[in-house]
Order: structure tokens, then C-alpha cells, then sequence
């Protein structure tokens, strides 16, 4: 039984961990903490995980764990990793902080200087399709952000073979939940709840992100414009990917090259028709795509609270443990 | 031409209020308040209105109007109304502050001192279908509150003729704009967003206002148990008033009671299926009810920024200057 | 390993148990039926659940299962449980047929004479809180209906007990996937999408299974007046039941009441805020209450494919088998 | 006072005709068609136009109109129009088959002859602010599509000047009332109603209809590529346009071009963050762009059913006739 610490317990991707962790037969959460509601137990809190998660929220990480997550806000993990890699325990980071290797990029693009560049190095990005044997191994993961994993596995299969030009616009739409647990304007009921509202655009930061590991993964360098939306539906992300074809190929042609890709890949699959709620409450991704021309659009969906997130963090923690990686996120996604 | 001002022009209620008045051929809006805007226009803080408002926020009327509305929230109406009185201003409060007579019931139900009783006896409640003759020469309107709307409308016509027994439960769906503009963590969408919310079961302040309103109209007393519901729509309300035969009624004679106390009147009317879509965006409201055995449930539904606020604050003002009542507030609601 | 049929399998309980069943480790889906897609991969109709099934549907039940679940319409069920009841496999019945004792009753509200009248007394209704040992040994299991779980659920401590009058009503509001997979004008998004919708008020077959449970488990009558409403979710169920204390009680002796009806209960738990957002997705009920003077008005959540149909019926199952009873059905809610 | 008819009552674009013109003053409708309720009441077809419009439901056009609008599905129009155009009636078709003028195009992309080419050369576009001049002395208008409308008003400022690459990406996303009354799968509120669904990618009618009209206001070619989607609002369209810059240009200029595009336009105005909520149940449109490197994505929003139908209808209509163009149809989106 492996001894799991959660950093920021109180936010929509530390209660998710909780969630997703007090059923998997292999782990035991010893310790969360949370800023706001140390002291308070958990079930209190979350209320959806009264009686199945017996602790209280603390203020540090108590319990002598064997695997931290860090589920805190941009900015923050890097303050918290450098001492668990110290001694030796192993982190999972949800947050943006040690997923580029680029501290100037980082720099440039959080608008804050990195505070344990020493680290950056020995982070392996946690998208097991792409990075499964760095992971294995790893003491610290850089879990993706939630655009990032739908969109890098709906363009790793064109972009890695090099078939499509370098430019690419990503239209992307995500669930509330992505945005996080504050209260703002943006994510007022009134205000979102009937429309689609873009926001960020030119200026998220997932967009160097996708950019790199795309690159870091394939070698193919690609010019991203990212432009993300919220739409008024709790979970779930699709994202339309936008490429030219450099040659001509049949739909089945491009097909293949999906099928390919993703071949024996557990929860990840090339679907006609990909349906956010086919994956919604799973950690599953379905990739596809509609030819046109010399032109393709490729689509991505995952639940952005799991595979873009939480889940793909304990398909990480499997992975590093060498259990079973489906354990505790085997379920599929909710269908309708 | 008469003059308009409006108190609060950031909220909800004071932004619909511009929205509808913005088009009506009677008025003209002279001066809105706003204490966060003041100094803006009123076009970039409602971007909807832009082109069609050409105003600044103040941060206190000005240009003389001959009528102001006061679209604050409770508790801030009663430090607004006195003055404008004392000048012979005429006011529609769309506040809770003045729609009982009761100040000690004020305080219990919304816990402040009531500072300007002297008004209270002078405010005509505006529900125009029920009070229509003092709102004629009212110079201190209360505008009722949504909720209250929906329900008195639809429990009038069976309470005020005896018909039902005293103990009534209203069970009312609110879309999220009846909670206002200020965010918290119950509008925030991932929260409400697929949810149906009880809150303010037993407190909520148009418990007594319903009361005392079906009482001054018709004599009658009801008990209310009233359970509000957050549902995740933006506009709307539907509330479903669940009371007993005092005598055995058919179908049809209750209906007639129906028909017969809404005969003649544009905004409201009997429907078999009231329907929320049928009135949204407009100043209409619908009744239905359901007979089971010797009880019945009625149904209410309206807008809640147009009916239960800012468009029938409008119908009070139509017939306070004697203009046609549907002016500037004529057209249907969507439909779909 | 148990072997399983399920008759109904493109319907949307047939597809969650499908769901549900895949990861269960105790059983093995032998046979789906389904008349529209007999010869289909269930994994091309239901995709979210490809690469997770392998068998295609037929037309019939094949593969000499230990137990089906029917998952037909109404009146479709009575024809296929006694061939299976006289070669002894044990049904779990989705449908009405068999949840009322009075086939009478069943004429009156279902519109049709029922065919089986001699299984009728053999079956037990599933609501394992209320009914476990009699479940445990059962032929034939009637799953309770989905409202009617989360209204029996909310309203059996107090009726059962003889603390509340007998007159009770139901404000029932319910995701649309409660109401099937056949598109219909009613559940088309644009009608139903932004409004909350009243329907079968009088006339919904719930109505009798609630008040005849209830006496079945405690003996106490209740004259129930049911409203069920639509509301622009896809998943989820809260039911609003008012009652009439017979003597008063405080706050914390109703609380009490619940709490003890529930102790030991891992799927039914009392909380002072039911939520829906906390049940939706797994197989939990939450219930709770308000009082208000000498009124109550009680609360029950479930998701409706789960607790209030699919998870409940494979929570049959493990009890009828004699397998922990949280197996395959563990997860706690999504929370958001 | 003119007279007018409405062949296609039933639909939503038909409907919503009859909700805006019984508030217009310049006009009556004499008559509205429609198959399926012949015979029925206007008012109990569409209850929330219930005592305002007091026509039956006839099969054909009655009452001698001055204008009729078409508001029949694709192919069926183009058997309508020949018969009023030869009796001297003018004809506003809200189908889509004689927007382009190239009848073989019509038969690749809506997959049948069209019967009356002899018209389609006297059809003009019924874009005002693209071609008010043409429309005032039409015999026959061709209302634009809703998507059209919106990618047409965020495209041509750039498109017409040259500004931008020929290759352009549209990704737009609809509310679910553009997709019409009839009831279907997609259209099922489970299915769609916490999902967004790629549809027609590759195949929709719009396509044809946004490069010929572009080219027909601008002498310009471009090569769509147009993605819909279905997203879970009922009114409202959202376009994302992603172009190309044939040369650098600042923010400001790029603003320029379309300020001054739209200047002294009431409906259409340039907004840096257009919103669906500050245009839905209005005439209004809003456009902006956001600039990255060489690229732009310009935005479009409407009301579908409004500036994307019959209010853009009811717009061209006003100058037919020599009304005030905003006549009906002045008041602003709802805003929340």
C-alpha cells in the first residue's frame, strides 16, 4: 500500500485526486492539505467524499508519504517540489510549472521568474501515450494542462509524421470546471450559462506548452494559434485542430495514421465521431478527424477534470509504481 | 417627454430597466447612478447598450427627473426614496424595502431598522393586474419582488375567493439572473451549472411579502411554506404552488376562476401548459394549475428581470403618467 | 464468474448497466438483446463502450446466463420474465411491470391488463436500504423507478415512523435522460433546454409505486399528490417532499430521525445540503430536510441511470449473489 | 398599412416571424400556411402568440398580401416563389434556394434540380449592410443563412479589402434552434444538452452560400473550410474566422478597417469582445478579432433566429417598403 500526500486539497483538481484515489485498492491518502480549510475534514468540505475519506485537512504534509501530488495554482508547485525531491519523494505536479523546459519561456509566459530551474530538467511530461518509459522512472512528472492533452493527442499523428504544414489553429472548447473554483464574472451563472465566450486568446499558456511537447516529442516544430472558449456545460474539452496537408492523402490514409498511433493504447482512441460525452467522468481521449480538401480538422475530447487532469495524474502514479496503469480509472466515460 | 432616473444602473435590474426604457417612445433617461461606474458610459459598462444609451454613470442623479427608479439593493432604498419624495419626485422602488406595511416585519424578515417608516403607508404595492387603481396616483411605487410576481398571480385567483385552505407550499425554480450580478460560489457555473439548488428554504424575505400581499388584496390570510430552487437557466421562474380544495371543485370551474380574474388583462393569462420559454424576454406572465383529488397545484411563470422586475416597474411608470400600459413593453416572449 | 444477459440494450438503462458491468469483476456480459441493432458490435452502437465489450446484440438471450436484467418499456417486461422465471434464471426487472403487488392498480395507471399476474407475488422491489434480506433470496427483482427511489428514500424515516400526516406532496424535478433515448418534441433541446417543464402531473406511474412501498415497508398509507418537472440536466434527480408534522419536533429530533434510518447505510447518507452535483454519476442518495413551523419539507438526490435505475440494479445483483455489495458500484460522485 | 403572408407558420423561422411582426405598426399578416395545423389557431399552435394574432392556420396564401415570406425548408421554396413573383408579390425566401446564383451549384450542395432557375438571377442578397441598395427595389430577397449572416458580417471587412490570405477556417458554433423544430437524435436534450457536436463538416449548404457572397460583394475569392457545431444554448451563434495577413498590420488598424466598415450601421457594430448574451433575442450583430503574429481570428455573433432569419427578414422588409429600417426590430439583446 503506497502512501499518497495531496498539495491543495481544496481545489476542483485536489478533490478530484481524492475522489479518484479513495477507491483505488492499491494507495492511501494520508495526508491533504489545504490553506482555507486546514483543520476541517475532508468530507466536510466534500461533501461527495464524506465517509469514504477519513482525515482532516492540514496545513503541511503529515504522514511520510511515498508520492506527492501538487494540485496548486500556477506559481506555487515550484515552491513545494524542491523539498520533496530533497528527500526523495517522488511528485506529480498539476500545475504549469515544470512542464516546459524553457525557464525563459516560462518567464515569458506565467510572468514570473522560476524559482527552482535546477528541477526543470528531470521533469518528464506526464502524457503516458507519448512518454511512458521516461515516466516509469521518473521522480517528478509535469502533468499536462487540460487543452494540452486533448490537443497534443489529436496533432501528435499528423504533426510527428511531418504531413502537415507548420501553422495550425486550435479552436478549443472547455467546461466550467477547467476554469477552476473561484467565483469570478467570467464563470457567474448569468453570464456564461447561455453563451460561448473565447478568452485568452493569444495568451494562454498552454500554447507554448503544446508547442514544445509537440516538439519534444517528434522533433516537428509547429506556429500555434490557440484560441479557447468556455461553453456552458460542467466537464469536458473538445478541441478542433486546424492543419494543411503538405501532400495529398485519402481519408483512410489519415485514418490509418491514427490507428496507428494509438494502437493497444487503453484510453486513447481514434473515433469517427469523438463525443465529449463518451469520456465525460472517465480517462478516456477520443481523437478524429474530418478531411476537406487539402485541408484537416482533428478533434480531441477528454473530461478536462480527468484525463486533462486528475486521472491522467493517477495513470502517472501507476505507471510510476508499476501497478496496473488502468487501476482505480478504468471506467468509461459516461456515454450519455 | 418625461424624464427618467435610475438608481443602480450596474445591476441587473437597472441595466434591463436602460435595456427596455432605451426604446421606449415616452422617456428619456437622464441620469443613472452607479457607485463602481460612476464616470463610465453606460454603453462600455452594458455593451449591449452601447449606441443606444448615450449616458455616463453619476454617482448621483442629476437633470431633474420627473420620475426616478430605484434599483438598489435592499436596505440601500430607503436612505434613496426620502429625498426624492420630499422634492415630489415620484419613485418605483424595485428594492423589498417598501413592499410591506408591517416595519417590525421588515426587520425580522430582512434584519434592519427600518429609517424611513413615514413612507411605508404611502407605497402602493405595483403588481398592476391586482392594484391598478392606486398605482394611477401612487407617487411611491414598491415593485414586487419576482418570485412574489409569479406566486401572487398565480394563487390570487383561488385564495382570494376562499376556495383553498390556509396552508400553501410554493415550490419556485429560479433562473440564476434573479440572484443578481455579484458572483459567489453558488452562481459559480461548475457549481450550479448542472444542479437544481434548494436555498433560503424558510428564509427567504418574499415569504412574508407574498403573505401580506394575497391579504391586502383580498382579505385572506395564507400560511406559506416557501422553498426557492436555483435551476441552471439564465432567465425565468417557475413557481408551482401546491394548495387544498375547501370544497370540491371540477377542472373547469376552476379554471373559469382563472379566466374570470385575468379576463381583459394583455399581460397575464390562463394557460393549460404554462411555459417558461412562452414568456421569456418579456413582460408576460402565465397561471395554470393541475387538479388532483382535493388538491391542486398552481402554476406561475414569467421573466424575471422583465415581469418579476425592471419590465412591470416599466408597466407601473406606463400607467403612473397614464401612457398606454404596454408601451415599450409589448412584445411577446420568445417562444423558443 | 457470474454469467449476465441483459434484454434491452440499446435503451439508455440497458447501455448503463453495460457500463456499469464491464468493470464488475464477479460477472461476465454473455448476451445483450436489442431489436433495432441485433447483429451490431454493441461497441459500434454505444461507442463510448468499444474496445471494453466484445459481443454484437442479438435478438434473443443466448450464452445460458445466471441472471438478466430486462431493460424493455413498460409492458414489454411481463412478456420475457416468465420464460426465464420458469427455467430458473433470476431477473432483475428495469421496468413497472412487476413493482406494484395489485394488478389492478397496475390496469388502472399502466393502461393494460397484465399477463404474469402469477410472478407478481414473487418479485421483491429492489430498494436494498428498505428491503435487503428479502432481496437477498429473490427470483424476481422489480427495481424501483427512479423517482421513485429518491422520494421513498427522502420520505420513508418520517412516514414510516408515523411523524407526518398522510397527505404528502412531491415537487419532483428530473435530468431529461430520466425520460428515455426516443427523441420526442418535449425533450427536444430547443423546447427544453432553457426551461423547467412540468409534465404527467396526476398521472405518472410513480405515483402509485411510492404510496404502495411505503405501506409495504412501514404499514403507513400516504395519499401522495405527484408533480414531476423536467429541468435542463442531463443526469439527476431532486425530489421536494412536503409534509405535515403530527406533533412538533425540533430540528435536531427530525435530523435524528434520518441519521438512525440511514447509520450504517454506505450508499444513503443524511446531509443538511443534498446535492445533486454530489450524487451524479454514482450509485450514492443523499436525503435531507427543512423545517419550517409544523411543515417539512424533505429532500432526495440521485443520478437516475444509476442509484435510480442501472447502479441500483447491479447493487441488487451483489446482494442476490452474495458479492460485496459496493462491488462495481463504489465510486463516489463527480462532486462537480 | 401593408399586408402579409407567411407560407411555413409552423417552423421557428415562420413563428418568430409572427413574433415580430404583431408588434410592427407598418404591417398586417393576412395569412399564414401551414401543412400540418391547418385549420388550428395561430395562438394555439404558438401559445405564447396566443391574443396576438387572431388568424387561423390556413394551407394556402390567403388574403392578398402585398409581400410573403417563405419560410419553408430547402427545395420546397422554389415551388412557392414562381406563382407570387408571377402575380407581381413580392417574395422574402428564408431558404436557401435562391441565395446563390449558380444553379449548379445549388444541385451539388442541396442534391437537387432547381425548378425555377428564372428567378434565381432577380433574387438579391438579403445582407443589408452589404447590399441595402439592391434590396430596396427587390422583387425577390434571399434572407441569408445564420451562419452565413455571421461569418459574412466578420470576414468581409478584411476578405473585401484583400487583406487576408484566400485560405480561411470557420469554426462556428450554433445554439440548438438553428437546427429547426423536428425533433431528432442529435437534437435529443441527453445527447447534446452537456456536449458539443461537430456536425456537417465538409457538407454544409453555408459553405457555398459565405465564398459566393463574399466574392459577389467583393470581386474576392477565398476557400472555406466550415466546421458547425452544436452547442448547448438555444439562441445564439458564435463564428471564429481564422485568417491569414497578406502583410503586417497593427492591432489598430486591423480595428480600422472594421469601424469603418460598420460605421453609421445600428445593427452591426465592431465590439472588441462581442457576446452572444448582448445580441440574443435582438436584430443586433457584433464583430471583432483578436490579432497573433500574421494570424487573425475574427468573431461574429447573432441571434440565430433574429439577425439570422427573421428579424434580418423583417429588416429587409423595412426597406422594400420604405419603412424605418429598424421599424419592429429596434430593441437591443438581452445583455444577461
Amino acid at each position: 500500500m503506497k502512501r499518497i500526500g495531496i498539495i491543495g486539497g481544496t481545489g476542483y483538481t485536489g478533490s478530484e485526486l481524492a475522489r479518484i484515489l479513495c477507491c483505488h485498492p492499491g494507495v492511501e491518502i494520508v495526508s491533504m492539505t489545504s490553506r482555507q480549510s486546514a483543520g476541517e475534514r475532508v468530507g466536510d468540505v466534500h461533501s461527495h467524499l464524506k465517509g469514504l475519506i477519513d482525515i482532516s485537512f492540514t496545513s503541511e504534509i503529515t504522514g511520510d508519504p511515498d508520492l506527492v501530488f501538487v494540485a496548486t495554482p500556477h506559481g506555487v508547485s515550484m515552491h513545494e517540489v524542491p523539498g520533496f525531491m530533497a528527500s526523495g519523494v517522488r511528485c506529480i505536479d498539476l500545475s504549469g510549472d515544470y512542464r516546459m523546459h524553457d525557464a525563459e519561456k516560462y518567464e515569458k509566459w506565467y510572468g514570473k521568474k522560476h524559482v527552482d530551474p535546477g528541477n526543470i530538467p528531470k521533469s518528464v511530461y506526464g502524457l503516458p501515450e507519448l512518454f511512458r518509459d521516461k515516466i516509469r522512472g521518473a521522480k517528478l512528472v509535469a502533468n499536462p494542462g487540460c487543452y494540452a492533452t486533448a490537443a497534443i493527442l489529436a496533432c501528435a499523428p499528423l504533426v510527428s509524421k511531418g504531413l502537415v504544414e507548420k501553422e495550425v489553429n486550435i479552436d478549443a472548447k472547455s467546461g466550467t470546471s477547467g476554469a477552476g473554483a473561484s467565483p469570478s464574472p467570467r464563470l457567474h451563472h448569468p453570464n456564461c450559462g447561455a453563451s460561448v465566450i473565447p478568452y485568452g486568446v493569444g495568451t494562454h499558456r498552454h500554447t507554448p506548452e503544446i508547442e514544445e511537447i509537440l516538439h519534444r516529442y517528434s522533433g516537428k516544430s509547429i506556429e500555434l494559434f490557440f484560441v479557447p472558449h468556455l461553453v456552458p456545460i460542467v466537464r469536458g474539452i473538445l478541441v478542433d485542430c486546424y492543419m494543411t496537408l503538405r501532400k495529398d492523402m485519402t481519408q483512410d490514409e489519415i485514418a490509418n495514421v491514427y490507428r496507428k498511433q494509438y494502437e493497444g493504447e487503453h484510453f486513447v482512441s481514434y473515433r469517427e465521431h469523438p463525443s465529449i460525452a463518451g469520456v465525460v467522468a472517465s480517462n478516456f481521449a477520443q481523437v478524429g478527424f474530418t478531411k476537406f480538401g487539402g485541408r484537416v480538422v482533428s478533434y480531441g475530447v477528454i473530461d478536462n477534470l480527468v484525463k486533462g487532469a486528475s486521472g491522467q495524474a493517477v495513470q502517472n502514479m501507476n505507471i510510476m509504481f508499476g501497478f496496473d496503469e488502468k487501476e482505480g480509472i478504468a471506467a468509461p466515460g459516461l456515454g450519455v
